[in-house]
Order: C-alpha cells, then sequence, then structure tokens
C-alpha cells in the first residue's frame, strides 16, 4: 500500500496544485529552530535512523507514551531497533495527527520511502534507512542541501561563545546554508528562577564584566548583543509566560530588584514584575537599534510532571498549552516600546490558539510607521503545526490582517529531519489559496496568486530578515 | 477581470440560492451603528470617493498599515488621489479578508463598478466614482434609498440635544429613513475616567440638573431617558471592558463613591466596581420599565497605542480583542436585575470569539417569561464581521439556541457605504442554511426555510424593536 | 415529508458509510450519565410521551423558552399534551440544533417514527406514541434492551444506600444491562456550601463513623469506597468548578479547615482552596488504590438564575459555560498525585470548548507509565455534544494525540431515551474518519479503519474499566 503522492493535500483543487507548483521547489529559510549547530559545524552522521529520526523528538515521545509504550523503548535503554519497533507499532493507529503525515514524508524525501508505516515493515524500512545512513556522504551537509535550507537560525545563550557558528560560516563548502545564531535571553529574564545569580555571573564572564548591579548587567548583555552581531545575528527570542507589565518600571526600580536578588533576598511578585518590565522594554530598545527583529512566545506552560522532569529532563514532551489571559499585559509592554519610539520590528507566538484572534487584531496595534509586515503574528507552532491549526492560522490571519505579508514556516526543531514541515506547510497554504478562489472570494489571477503564494513561502521571510 | 456575481458565496447549493432570492431585496434595519446624524440631517454631498469610501474608516486604515502605507497617505495631509491609490495598491493582495470583498460590494451596489480593484484601474475606479458623486443626486438621502434602509439607530450621549434627529423626524421626504437615537450612558458609568466630573455637569446641564450627588445623578439620567424617548429611542449601548459585580453594590455604597468622585477623591477598584454594578443595575430597570433593549458590548482592549491616540485621536484603528474573563460577573449582574424583575430584553455582543460559545449559552440563563427571543447573542461585530466569523456565529447560535430567532445583522459603521455588509451577511446566512440542509440537517421543506431566512434577516428586528 | 435515513450526516462518503456500517451494531456502554437507579430497579412505566420526552429534559427546556413558550407549559402545570404541543411547535424552526436531531432520532429508535415533527402532526404524534407507551411491554427494560445497553453507571452520593443498584444486580432478567454506581463526592469536597456539616453528619452515619475531624472524614470516604467497590464501583465523578491548588496543602493544613468549618467558623478562601487541594489528592489516591477511573468536569457556571432556582429548582436549565482560567491549577493538582505515584487513570472533561486544545495536550502531560490510554479527554459533553462540537472533539484530539485510544461517547443524560446520542455519535465519528480518508490524509486500509471505529465506539471503552 502506497501513501503519500504529489497531490497529497491538494486533490480537491486544481487552482491549489498550480499554486503549489510555484513554491514547492523554493529554497527554505528556517527562521527559528533548536538545531544544535555543533552538529552542524562538525557536519556529524548517525548510528542509526532511531538516533536520527526519534532521538530527541519529544512530539514522537508523547505520542508513544499514549500507545502505552514503556519509557524504557521511549526515552530509556531499549535497543534502537526496539525502540524504532514501537514507534512504528505507535504510528499505525495516529490517524489524523499530525506526525502521521511527519513521519510518511520524512521517511519520503530523504530516504525514499512511499509506503505505509507499520509494525509489518518495521523491521524492513529499518533495514533500509540504515544502509542509506552508512553511506559515507549521509550526514548533516548532505540532509541540509536535501532540504535546499538557505539559512537558519538557532536558538541560543547571550553567554554562548557561538564558536560553531563561527566555524560554519568559515567553511566555504557549496550548499551547506548560513547558520545565524539568535539572541534568547531567557536567563536574565527569570530573575525568580534559582540559578539567577549563577547565570549573571556566566553572563558577565563572557562579556568580561563583573556584574554587580543593574547598570553592570545591560553593559553585558548590550556587549553580547554586539557580539552575536559579529557573527550575524538578527533575531531575538523570549518565552514569555505569560507577559507581565508594570507602568512604574522605572530603571531605578529595576536596579533594586536586581540588588535584593544578587543578594539572595527572595523578592515579591510585584518587584519581579517590575524587573521583567523594564529589562524586557530595554532590551527592545537594543533589538530596535540594531534592526533586529523580536520573537515573543506566549501561551506555554511546561514541566507539567515534576517525576519524569527528574527522570527524563527537560523538553522531553511534559508541556502543554496554558490559558493564562495576557492581552492587557502584552499591549502595555509593546506600547511601552512604541510609545519611546523603541518598538523593534516584532514576531508574535502562541502556542494555545485561544488567543489567535486576539494576537491577529494585537499585531494591528502597533502596525504602520510605513513599514510592511512590521508586525508578524508567527506561524502556528508545535502543537497548532497541524492542518487544522495551519489552516486557521492562515484563515485568522487573513480574516483580521493580510496574510499575503506572512513570512511564513519555521520547524521550532531539535531534529535534521523535519524540514518537510514546509512542504506540509506549503501544500497546506496552496490548498487554502485554492479554497479562497474555488469558492469565489478572490478571482482566479494566476500571477496574482503566485506571487502571493510565492511570497508567503519564501519572499517575505528573505526579506524581512 | 470581473468580481462578484449574483452567486457570490452561493455558488456550492442550489438550496442556498434559492433562499438568498428571497431576502435579497428586503429592507434593512440597522439597529447598531455609529453614523453621524448630521450628515444625514443636513442630508450631506461628499468631496470625493476618498472622503466618502476612505475617511474614518478605520478598517481600511488598519490595513493600510500592515501594507506599510505612510500615515501621510493613511490619516495624513496626502491628497485625496494619494490616498484612494494608496488604498487599491493595498487592496490588491487582501486574499482572504472581509475588506476585499466590503470594498468591491461597496463600489458595486453604489458605483456599479464589477471589476477587480487595483492599483492599475486605480486612477479610472477614482475617476469614475467622482464623477457619479460629483452628481446633484449624489447625497446621503440617496445613499441610505438605495440601500433600502427602514430605520437605524445611531449611538448618542444622553447629554446630547438630539437636535439633528429630530430635524430628520420633521422631514417628510419621500424615502428617508427614520433614524433613531441610542441612549448610550458611557459617559457616567466611567467613574474612573479623569473626565468623569465634567461629563456630570455636561448631563446636568442636559437635564436642568445640578447634580450633587446619587440621587440627582440618577434624576437627571432618567429625564434624559424619557427626553431620548421623545425622540423615538428604543435601544440603549454599553460598552463593558469587561463586566464587573459586587453583590454588595447597594444605593448607599453607590452613592458614598460618587459623593468620593464628585469632590476629587481616587477611588480605589473596588468602589468603582461598587458604582458600576449599582447604577447599571438600576439602569438596567429604567430600560425595562420603558420596554427599551439593552446591548452590552464585551471583549474589546481600546487605544492600546498612545503614539498614535496622541497623533491621530480615538477610534482610528488602534483597537484590539481582551482575552479578560467575564462569565461569572456578566451572570451575576443579568441575574441581579432578573431576581428584581427587572431585566430589559438584553443582547450580548462579545468582540472577542473565544467567548462565543459561552455568551450563546449566556443568553439561555435568562430566557423565558413566554418573550420569544428575549436574550440574544448579536450579530458577529467589527473583526469577526466576515466570513468565517459570521458563519460561526450562527452555527454557534444554532448549537446552543434558536438561530431561527436571531435578529440579524448590524453594521456597526460610520460610513455610509456600510449597507452592503448585510448583503454580505444575507449571503453567508443563505449559505450556511443551505448546508445544513444539503447535509441532511434539516428537511427541505422551502416554504419554512424561507420562513426562517426571512425572519432573521429582516422581520425578527422589524418585530424585536 | 420524511426525515433521516440510514445515510443520516454519511450522505458525503462511501468510506463513511462503509465504516458506520461497522459500528452501527454494537452494544452501547455508557459509563458517565444521570438515569435513575430506582426506575431501572422497579423498571418504571411511563404516563405519557410528554413524561418520558420532556420530563426532566433541561435541553429540551432550555429551548422552549427561547422560543417563548410560557414556563406553565414547561415545567409548570399544563398538561401533557399541551406541554407536548409546545415542544413540537417549538421544534420546527430548530435549524442547526442537536436536539433536533436527538428528538427525531429518539422517536424514530423508540416509536418508528420517521417524519417531520411540527405543529401539525403534533397531535398525531401525540397518540401514536401514548399508544405504545400503554403497551404492556414498553417499560425501563425494554428500553435499555432496545438501545443495546451492555452496562451504564450512573452517578452517586458516597453516602447513597445503592440499595437499588444492589437489587437491579439480584434482577437476572436477560437484556437488562448491569448498572454501576459511580462514587461522587462532591458533597464532602464542597466545605463552603452551607450544608457541609449536616452532609458529613450523613456522610458518616453511611459509614457507621461519627465524622468530627479529618482523619474520620478520610475514614468514612474510604470505608465508602469498599462498599462501593463492592456493589461494582469503577468510577468516580467530579465537578472542578473550577480545579484549584494550593502547595502547601497538607494533611494538618487541612486537617485545621476540617475542624473549622465543622464548628461553623467561617473559611478563608485560601482554606477553602487547602482543604479542596489536599482531600482531592487524596482521593485519588484512593482512586488509583481501587485500580478506578476518576472523572473530572471543568467550565460550568451553575444555577445562574436564582428566580429560577427558587422557582424550578436545580438542573432545569440555567447553567452556561465558564471562561475561567485553570490550566496551572489543573496541571499542578495532578502532579501532585502523579509525583506521588497516586495519579489513577483520569478523564478531563470542558464543558467550556475554549479550553479543548489545552486539555488535549494536558493529557500528555500524564501519560505514559506503559498504560495505552491512561489519560482520556472525555466526550464533548452537555453543550457540545453536537455535530461540530463532537467533529471538533475528535479532531483536536487527533491532532494531539491518539483519537483511536478515545473512549467515546457517554450520554450524562437523566432520560430512558437519550441512547441515540451514540448513534449520533457514531455517524458523526464515521464521517470524521472518511473525511480523513477521502481528503488522503490516511491510507484506505479498511481492516484498520474498521479496527479504529470499533475501538472508538465499544472496546476502548470495555476495556478501560
Amino acid at each position: 500500500m502506497k501513501f503519500l503522492n504529489e497531490n497529497f493535500l491538494l486533490t480537491r483543487s486544481e487552482t491549489a496544485r498550480e499554486l503549489y507548483a510555484k513554491i514547492r521547489d523554493l529554497p527554505i529559510i528556517d527562521y527559528h529552530c533548536h538545531l544544535d549547530p555543533a552538529a552542524i559545524a562538525q557536519n556529524a552522521r548517525f548510528r542509526s535512523i532511531t538516533e536520527l529520526w526519534l532521538g530527541g523528538d519529544h512530539y514522537k515521545w508523547r505520542l508513544m507514551r499514549h500507545a502505552g509504550i514503556a519509557e524504557s523503548h521511549i526515552t530509556g535503554d531499549a535497543c534502537d531497533h526496539e525502540k524504532f519497533a514501537a514507534f512504528c507499532a505507535t504510528i499505525e493507529d495516529l490517524i489524523g495527527n499530525p506526525v502521521y503525515h511527519w513521519a510518511h514524508l520524512e521517511l519520503k524525501q530523504y530516504f525514499g520511502f512511499d509506503g505505509v508505516i507499520s509494525s509489518e515493515n518495521a523491521a524492513e524500512i529499518y533495514a533500509m534507512c540504515n544502509s542509506q545512513i552508512e553511506r559515507d556522504d549521509f550526514n548533516v551537509h548532505e540532509l541540509l542541501k536535501k532540504a535546499r535550507v538557505e539559512w537558519l537560525a538557532t536558538t541560543d545563550d547571550p553567554a554562548d561563545s557561538l564558536k560553531h557558528h563561527k566555524k560554519i560560516a568559515a567553511d566555504n563548502t557549496p550548499g551547506v546554508p548560513k547558520v545565524l545564531p539568535t539572541f534568547r535571553p531567557g536567563g536574565a529574564l527569570e530573575i525568580e528562577k534559582e540559578g539567577f545569580a549563577s547565570y549573571v555571573k556566566r553572563l558577565g564572564d563572557a562579556a568580561g564584566i563583573n556584574i554587580n548591579d543593574w547598570d553592570g548587567l545591560l553593559a553585558a548583555l548590550a556587549s553580547r548583543m554586539d557580539f552575536f552581531v559579529d557573527t550575524g545575528c538578527k533575531i531575538s527570542d523570549h518565552s514569555l509566560e505569560p507577559p507581565v507589565f508594570d507602568p512604574d518600571a522605572t530603571d531605578d526600580n529595576a536596579a533594586a530588584v536586581v540588588k535584593k536578588a544578587l543578594s539572595g533576598e527572595r523578592l515579591s511578585a510585584g518587584e519581579i514584575i517590575v524587573y521583567k518590565t523594564r529589562l524586557l522594554s530595554w532590551l527592545g530598545g537594543e533589538y530596535h537599534k540594531r534592526d533586529w527583529v523580536m520573537q515573543l512566545h506566549m501561551g506555554v506552560q511546561r514541566n507539567n510532571n515534576s517525576r519524569m522532569l527528574r527522570l527524563a529532563g527537560a523538553d522531553t514532551g511534559f508541556d502543554c498549552m496554558s490559558d493564562a489571559n495576557f492581552s492587557l499585559a502584552l499591549a502595555r509592554i509593546l506600547d511601552d516600546m512604541e510609545s519611546r519610539d523603541a518598538l523593534p520590528r516584532t514576531i508574535l507566538y502562541a502556542l494555545n490558539p485561544t488567543v489567535d484572534d486576539m494576537l491577529a487584531t494585537m499585531i494591528g496595534n502597533f502596525a504602520g510607521r510605513g513599514i510592511r509586515g512590521r508586525m508578524q503574528w508567527g506561524s502556528a507552532w508545535w502543537f497548532n503545526d497541524n492542518k487544522s491549526g495551519m489552516t486557521k492560522h492562515l484563515l485568522t490571519l487573513a480574516n483580521h490582517g493580510i496574510v499575503a505579508n506572512f513570512i511564513g514556516m519555521l520547524t521550532d526543531s531539535r531534529s535534521f529531519l523535519s524540514f518537510p514541515r514546509h512542504e506540509y506547510f506549503r501544500r497546506i497554504l496552496a490548498a487554502q489559496l485554492g479554497e479562497w478562489v474555488d469558492n469565489g472570494e478572490f478571482p482566479r489571477d494566476m500571477n496574482r496568486l503566485g506571487k502571493i503564494a510565492e511570497n508567503i513561502a519564501y519572499f517575505n521571510v528573505k526579506n524581512y530578515f
């Protein structure tokens, strides 16, 4: 039995198929992911399809847990073949789940497999993939070339040496994409976390500054931003859980909070908000000065299972959506920057689709200043990275703004096999454009439609950064 | 290239087309809008298509900002032709946005234009429209007649003299619709706003009462309600951002808060809630006595961009949805009225569709007393006034109540060209009714279906007010 | 005019029709309902179709109120024929409402009526149904047999004697389903309610324990759980409005709160949370020991109309959805159990579909331990028990987990005629599976698809309990 042909998700519309043909082969710019720069710098190879396909992929792990697979066969010490078989048993039933599609797209694009994954052919697929993985030319660079990645942006700590990024930049091998760092100063913002003082020490060491106070902290962060610029950085990243705002957050107030935190005193909820308000607003201004893009992620509730956090660590599949409210705090912190002419171009992301319409209208509050697509509502992401989630994102964005300005898809992934999600997105995009046209909601002007599709798939993001 | 024909949004269902034919030519009752009564009283004319079509239309302005148009060409001092061209450049890309449809419906219905608006034909459209606008018979009255408006309700301050409404009422020109005022006492409720004391002064002046306390305030409001009744008022309007409720809000407590506010003292959050609870509940009782309908709007977060509020003023496109919770407070304030036999017929509106299902079930809590459609969940509104928003509204209303009781569409608009939104709604309504029938979810009894369609499009609202 | 044929909701997909044929005749396990065990034990008969069909059915009552029917004809003292006629007049207009479908399915399945219910044939239907009801073999047992109910679970107070359940268990009449009790200790948890002390007295009497303190309370509850086990109980049920959590809720703290409550002192909000946290967490552990399933219902806001609560009592149609947030508290209370190895298999239900995606990801946080389908996100329920609600539930569950593990439908009903909701669900399930296949999102492997459909319709729930 075969699965996935050229018309996957496009069977219902000739318009959609024509539009997909225009964007299928465009390069990929993956402006937000969590790939390991060391693996790219070293052009890593892989032990087996299990390591490559299932190692670190918490999307697949969650489903295996739902299916009743023992943890030994997920993150534990079962052998590669057993883990692979356990996932193939899991996937059989995954009707309606995006991992069913991703997994098939991944094996198709990278290994030429166009059948249906199941327990029956698990051993055969395992052997077939591993025989390819053993070949000398099966390595990270080839995987990135195969996916036509033009550039990608990893997610990095301000204290990071960026040595891997520098090594990649110095490597002139044709076809290897540019790899840019992203400045993610979560450690500096999360003053309520236990490791704050030691993080500040680490940050100071990286900047060559002995951080004793607010001014020292800002100086170190600014210094690291300049260092990141030198390695090509254009983007920052923040997870706000949730956004907070205090209108009285001055530098002096924030300085007092830092002093208290560094001396080991316990902070009140209000003090934490003062600090986060002022630091994020200051950071926004610094991004604006450097013409960086600011990314704000919202709607996540992390590490909900403390037993598994202890056993398997963070980012292993125990996060969920948060239903916390934040429209007022978010508007106020953005307004705080905008009213000081310090708001950078910004991408807002939600994990909980409940806030989709709200965010799609929030970006309208700060659109303008003559900059096309200045404010973006980012791609349907993580749990929403599925057909209905992406379709709803496109539809909601179109309802409240200009979907043709959208900078499109990102993988947000830790896996070198995850680029077919761009194919998935492009098919869903073409299907939605076709739906609007076929239903008489937009003229069938294939030139204009082609331009819209190409912009969303590639040119908008190329021009945005 | 042409766009929009008789089957716009109806191509997929013969049932839908038959039902639309039954409601297409029914009159329009626009029971909630923000049209300027002065312009109607004076039978205003227009300088250009730019003034008529783009002046004051913040829906279009927001999109122009997203498109990167400079503010000079939106609310600034660029000339009419430049602004028009800027909007035509913006609209080209608006796939999936309701303004794409509204704008085309507007030019079609009022100017007979059935092409596709774009940069290429912007100059031609501009000249064509302006040549019609220059004709002697192109004025507000003709626009309202063309749209078959039977009556409309503006939104008015209790302190307003209603002189324009009186002038319109005295004008017996055939075809000019009735124009009713709506009583919107936001200024009296918003005790936390800086201008409260001066508003109260203005209200007292209008009523001929020197307001020094709670009793004086109520007397003045009651007097103004009676005055509004004399000019045909049947409707009140409130924007609750969000609803609040304090079970201990007595007249005495509210009186103490007013006293404090009028003497310039700062109020606590709790005091503000006491005041708003008691005043809204009292107002509800007064509306009930007069058999008025009470409108409560929720889910808005206004004036999020303080820089643009300073530069361009309020209602210029910098509002968004709020995600604040309010189901408990809303139920309690309605119950407070209902338990005193003082709850008027009420329409609840949400800007944030997140609360759609909640509101659709909230109206069930207070349905009854033998009054058909006593409680209404109002039309998909503002940001939701699009195909998916209106379809979701109809579907959700049908799931939780009786969509056949729905009083239907309103424009909520400041523009004399916005009545085609009723056509838009009627098409979407017919399409949804057709979908239910074609999918076998309701018998294909065209008599009953026609009655349901006609009721939602016209007769329910006619009978409700 | 006829309505409802074999292809109801299945007209658009041959795949769907084939799948429905596989699950149509499977038995029903109704693991959550509010049927009266006394009526089953006594094999009750009915006075008229009005008593059977409209008595106690607040779904239908709400719609009658929306339609403007006087309360006398809903819960008042109009005669059976008048009430029946009033409902038939109401239903005529119910396009898009699930009650339109349920009511027709009910009359079809139990009375063989396949026409369209309306005012015109109300008298005829009334007579036809009553003539069947008068027959000797028209009783509760026959209704349950006709619906192929294998077993059902009622909802019961821990203090209940379960005498009806025992009588049913002792009755060996063939075809009468098993009737299991469900342990619903709401009275013990709701310490803030006025009747708490007297409830505790009643609970102690049932357990033969004089409850004076926390330890006595736990002992009595444990004793009642053991008693429920003896009568076949496997399930507990909780309505959390909303979930709460205090990390410092120890036994000692909870004991102090109970002491205060039993001595008639007023509790603070914080004390109530401490008590509820600790008691629910302890209960979870007890359920886990007994291998029971824990059900947690969320998102309800009850008794919103105090006038009708006084006039007609609770559960008469004056509840709605709540928009309160609870993702953090819910995760913390579940984690509290899980980290003590005390989390039972759990079903989470939401009344407000706003939290659908959040809950669908919440169950992923606690999936695992090698148990297939350990955590369930329960069926679209009460207000969501309609085509779009159930379809959204299936789609959302599939997006974030394994829909093939889903334990499927329940009636949550007080009516012996409500089992056709399982038919409604099975049709919607088949339609959704068909949609995925027809759109090329899953291979058309009818063996696997049949197994998935059968598991969701029957075998998953059979194996889960």
